[in-house]
């Protein structure tokens, strides 16, 4: 195959070379009839194929072709459910081989950093590792269908605001640890064909033309072996961007890109050569999808909407359920209040807008469970189009409420809250559906709110409702799955793939979001999402990691297969978990590990890993963790690579990142400890801290001639002496200290520092 | 003047200009015989004189010759008494005279980033402003008597922690709206003798050899015309140092970084002008304290004493005070209970530790006043060596509080706790201070708190005690001050110049202090103590600003003399202020702007401006302040310069930083707009936002073809206009718009924007 791409780049002129770095229109790539080389379609999205229709506008913002719509990412990533997840992605790759398509787009791993982000919905989690994990798994399955997938924005697109001309300054280390982590893990393990790369600029350079991005850490570090897309219209300068390693500009240049291309190989600025890697990189796959197409290929619709039903009840987070009020049981009157209950918000807006090929009405679902047993009453609550609170809908969703034995609110954020292209301002839900809380609170005691919004929202009204029900934008079959959960049909098991904040001000990008101009800088660090409230000790309405269940699990018997051992080594961890309640259900068991004591800033503890499990009434299961290297790693930033500090980790297991039931601690060593080095600003509290060099410190420390001084403040004078750079000594030593000595002592010192152990 | 000075410099050798660089021993500038050069003496520091004697430790921890110890800098701030603290420094240039000091070694205006900073003691404020118009008074006060202050440490010496090693890390902007604003205000409003260059890095560059700052900034920019210390061992390389502007080494080099000045200018690597240069701003000193000299000066101690009880009245700040529990009513049973009560902790240690010329007993000052209507009991209740509970001082205070009407607890922060020298770690008071009140609440309800303490404590016991008194660190009059306090002799007038966090956590340097290994980065920014709390909503215990007084005060009359200015007018403010209360007592008035609407991160509010008025009662008086350019600025970093945005800002004046009573906006419009320049990524909503080229960019907009794209998601539409930069219309425009026609709208674009209105 290498041999014939070779074959075919020596055939084609320097225009035709051109041509293929850019696609066709819109939605294509360029073909090259004489070669035999075709022209491949490529759509969105991650949760549902957008393959637009013939004729439709240029933005590709409207009408495509019928196809099942998952939830949205933030729904799946709340299932904390990797084979689910490539079950979903096996069925995008099912579609996309029915509609000819070769590259789904998707999915997008960046990271929540602001719950205001218009795109969150499409993004997985707060946490780099949950997010690499689900997108690994949702690449595996469509790429095991013969279909490409695109893991996008990268790098640091995190919002929308500005999101074309933005710079995101973020130090190496938030960069490495938290933002390009979430790609790093997914790249990995599941090599999908090409990575999208961001609009946005990130550390000055944009995406598109961010050599170290694109080439060095995506292709070098990380051994990516597809190729680079631009985001829609993301190519600033065409040359610049293929020279750092963007392969392919879409949609269609119109010949502009190529032409500059062209003249660049000309006039010597871009080496042939340059180009031809790039060409080669787009016909490998070119040629893969063309292998990998099933003719004639189609799919079921009823059981990609069974499984769109099963992803949706797994996605929802119940976050609340005070006195046990859901399950609802199957009799009596409950009143289904608010327009979502019969026109449900399942998806956000933008380039993964999917034509659903049905879609769930959740009271119709309810009705359909519960049978004649109950007795179901509507009432709209709010229009869909405006925020304006009207009085007459809220009157009488206020009276269907006192009728009821209970009521169930369906309420969230309307379509134009979220969408890819802007930000949300606040995190309110509109005043019309604030006001049916207020309204129906006051007449139904028994209120349970049914949430559809794709990222995190306020509720001051927490108090006046008894039950809460995240049901995040649950894709087509969100009205069924809903209605499985509420009459107990089925038993929650999502939990929270972010943390849910009190307030707005309370989220660590707050001071620095969207930033000033151009510029937004990532201030808080690694304290992004549950890092930051654990460490500054802010108390979240739900935290990172939450979600209740109609079962309740048990946590016993952490054994670690070794107490100590090398970063090079793999621990195993296991725990055992039993299913103590009344009826069937699965857990999400988390594994988070905290470095005890750090010589870096470090957050409090970070997920390393998880498993959800099923289990039956009275069954226990015992999970296995292996966690390597970078488990214990942080990104050291002068070494540039990951290090282990040698000392003690804790492994901490937890229901919730705040409900940690179980912990141990073992030892583990670098096996590449950092070297050593001291030089005359080195403080003399460092080699008291060595070990190897503490004996000589005690002796500095005796004859500066200041015993004395013990005495009177014994703290402070261990404090200066502590904190005394050596140079220091020769000032301070007025005479008894010289220039020659420290040089002398400081060879003495760096010898005894190198000496191994 | 400057004729002598220069035809001595003619006559010194090279070896004697050196050597003029640095200090004759720890306290002493060298004197050079044969030219009448005097050799003067330096010596700490801001709230009193610690002169060492003679035959003393080298590094000057003790043995000091008596002198008034005011209280520190801390307890002087939240006097925010103008007047007052130019008092107490003229107090110190008359003890310095009586002494034959040249040069009192502070105040000290670094900014309370965090409040575990061992040194806060010493410093005045969480904010700018209130720090360096204390400094400025304090300063103006000693050289009135013609002797000279050190304004300390320039700069970012924000703790002690590493303090000789570390690199403060500080973007532009927070240096000079925060950091450096604080030693501004005092250096233009003062002009200081001289300016002590900090140990630690800023930006990388020794403090010490940091041009930008000691020359650029400090000279060039402010006007210093004094000469820069080095704090004592900070030079880490002479030559370097001498050319970033640092004039006198201190303590004495012992010659070696003479010899290496000496050796540079021989090897032509410092000109020799350049050490001229520095040797005639020392002479100028040398020759001015001189002429300044007063022999025989001599000062009454009783005088000054009087005015440190004075100065701690002032300070003391009363935090909280139920049911109106304080002033103690003169009659009955007062247990007064802690070992502060009789051995006050009222200075802080290291450099500034005074041997005061007496020490109030507060337990014998209360009875003092009090005579014979109070019957007093005592327990000691800890001992100041050890944070171990004795449980027998518990018992028998608990016994003893039980038996009063009232109980007054002396509890706080013992000597070890805060000193230069090192950070505290925590926030808590000793166990044993802590066990007192647990004890005592339980059974006695009348309870009053005072703190001895230098910088803000966690107090989860609040809700136990009726009133809290922060006596900060009160000086040698501690116990006649709080006597007076208590026993309603005087009232309390003083307000945090800090803020006071329920938890350490809360604290915005928490996620970054100290630092890693030598570095600290200040990723909070701007927004240091109260434009933190603010910003992030997040309630402190006691807010900026805070602090109860025995009477009321009530403001009306909110006025300016202008609606609308340019920025290069002056505005005057003005408020007035009536005693509605019950007894004579003075208000700090707090004015605060805040700009509406910026293009840049700003605080909410900053104060501006703040006057202490004494109201006999019924009285009431006008405020007025005046502001300037700068209440309303910014520090623009590309302009390198105060920028005001044309705008609309309030005025905000209050009792507290959160206790806003009065407002008022005004319209300021800038004399210097910033020009605005259009290039291929400006976005097309920059366009739209400006009225010059807002046709052009509705023009783009409609040429688009997507006008039925409104249809559908009309808000998305928008927002990816509005954040489109121009050059994406060639993409976008599939062949209707090309680089020459985006070049052509370029062109027309600026020289819309260009215009003059």
């Amino acid at each position: 195959m290498k041999v014939h791409i070779r074959s075919l780049i020596d055939q084609m002129t320097l225009e035709e070379k051109a041509g293929l770095c850019s696609g066709l229109d819109f939605w294509n790539t360029k073909g090259i009839e004489r070669l035999g080389i075709p022209s491949l379609m490529v759509t969105d999205g991650p949760h549902g194929l957008r393959k637009q229709k013939e004729g439709a506008d240029h933005l590709g913002l409207h009408n495509s072709v019928p196809a099942t719509c998952f939830p949205s990412a933030a729904g799946m990533a709340s299932s904390w459910n990797r084979e689910l997840i490539g079950q979903v992605g096996k069925a995008l790759g099912e579609e996309s081989q029915a509609e000819n398509v070769a590259v789904l787009l998707g999915p997008g791993v960046n990271i929540k950093r602001s719950p205001l982000c218009g795109r969150n919905f499409e993004y997985f989690s707060e946490d780099p590792f949950l997010s690499s994990e689900m997108a690994a798994h949702h690449i595996k399955g469509v790429q095991s269908q013969g279909v490409g997938t695109s893991l996008k924005h990268f790098a640091a697109n995190n919002q929308e605001h500005r999101r074309m001309s933005v710079d995101a300054v973020i130090d190496e280390r938030t960069l490495r640890e938290i933002y390009l982590a979430s790609f790093e893990g997914a790249v990995k393990q599941s090599q999908p064909w090409s990575v999208m790369c961001a609009y946005n600029r990130v550390n000055g350079e944009y995406a598109s033309e961010n050599e170290y991005l694109l080439t060095k850490i995506l292709r070098d570090e990380w051994g990516f072996e597809g190729f680079v897309v631009s985001d829609w219209g993301a190519v600033n300068e065409r040359v610049k961007a293929l020279v750092a390693g963007l392969e392919l500009e879409m949609p269609s240049s119109t010949g502009i890109g190529d032409a500059k291309l062209v003249a660049a190989v000309r006039s010597g600025e871009l080496p042939e050569e340059t180009l031809n890697l790039a060409v080669e990189r787009l016909l490998t796959f070119i040629f893969k999808a063309v292998d990998n197409r099933k003719p004639g290929a189609a799919y079921d619709p009823e059981a990609h909407h069974a499984l769109a039903r099963k992803m949706a009840e797994e996605s929802m987070v119940l976050l609340k359920n005070e006195d046990g009020i859901l399950p609802l049981r199957k009799q009596g009157k409950i009143a289904v209040i608010g327009e979502f209950a019969k026109n449900p918000r399942y998806q956000g807006g933008g380039s993964s807008h999917v034509n659903p090929t049905k879609l769930d009405d959740a009271l119709e679902e309810m009705e359909a469970i519960a049978g004649a047993s109950v007795a179901f009453m509507y009432a709209q609550g709010y229009k869909l189009e405006s925020d304006d609170i009207d009085d007459l809908l809220v009157a009488e969703a206020r009276e269907t409420a006192g009728k009821g034995d209970a009521a169930v609110l369906f309420i969230g954020l309307p379509d134009r809250y979220e969408s890819e292209g802007y930000d949300r301002t606040h995190m309110e839900i509109p005043d019309n559906h604030r006001a049916l809380i207020e309204a129906v609170s006051e007449v139904q005691p028994n209120l349970v709110v049914v949430l559809s919004n794709g990222s995190p929202v306020e509720m001051p009204w927490i108090g006046k409702v008894k039950a809460v029900l995240e049901g995040y934008l649950g894709g087509q079959a969100f009205g069924g799955a809903v209605a499985a959960l509420l009459l107990g049909e089925a038993n929650p098991s999502g939990k929270l793939a972010e943390t849910f904040p009190v307030k707005l001000s309370d989220n660590p990008s707050y001071l620095n979001f969207p930033g000033e101009g151009d510029k937004v800088e990532y201030k808080e660090g690694l304290f992004v999402g549950y890092r930051y409230y654990d460490k500054k000790e802010v108390e979240p309405l739900f935290p990172f990691g939450h979600g209740l269940s109609y079962t309740r699990f048990e946590y016993s018997d952490l054994k670690v297969d070794k107490q100590s051992l090398m970063d090079n080594e793999k621990l195993q961890v296991s725990v055992t978990v039993a299913n103590a309640g009344g009826r069937a259900g699965k857990e999400i068991v988390q594994l988070y590990v905290r470095d005890v004591e750090s010589s870096v800033i470090r957050p409090q503890k970070e997920l390393k890993g998880f498993a959800k499990v099923e289990l039956q009434q009275g069954e226990r299961k015992t999970v296995t963790f292996e966690l390597d290297k970078r488990a214990f790693a942080y990104y050291n930033v002068e070494r540039k690579d990951w290090h282990v500090e040698t000392g003690t980790f804790e492994l901490l297991v937890g229901q919730s990142s705040r409900e940690i039931v179980l912990s141990a601690a073992v030892e583990v060593e670098s096996s590449e400890p950092l070297a050593v080095v001291f030089d005359r600003n080195t403080n003399i509290g460092d080699l008291m801290a060595n070990p190897r060099t503490a004996g000589k410190a005690n002796a500095f420390i005796a004859n500066f001639g200041l015993e004395e001084a013990l005495g009177d403040n014994p703290e402070m004078f261990l404090a200066m002496m502590r904190y005394m750079p050596l140079r220091a000594m020769i000032g301070f030593g007025q005479g008894k200290y010289t220039e020659e000595m420290l040089a002398r002592d400081l060879a003495e010192l760096n010898g005894l520092a190198a000496l191994t152990s």
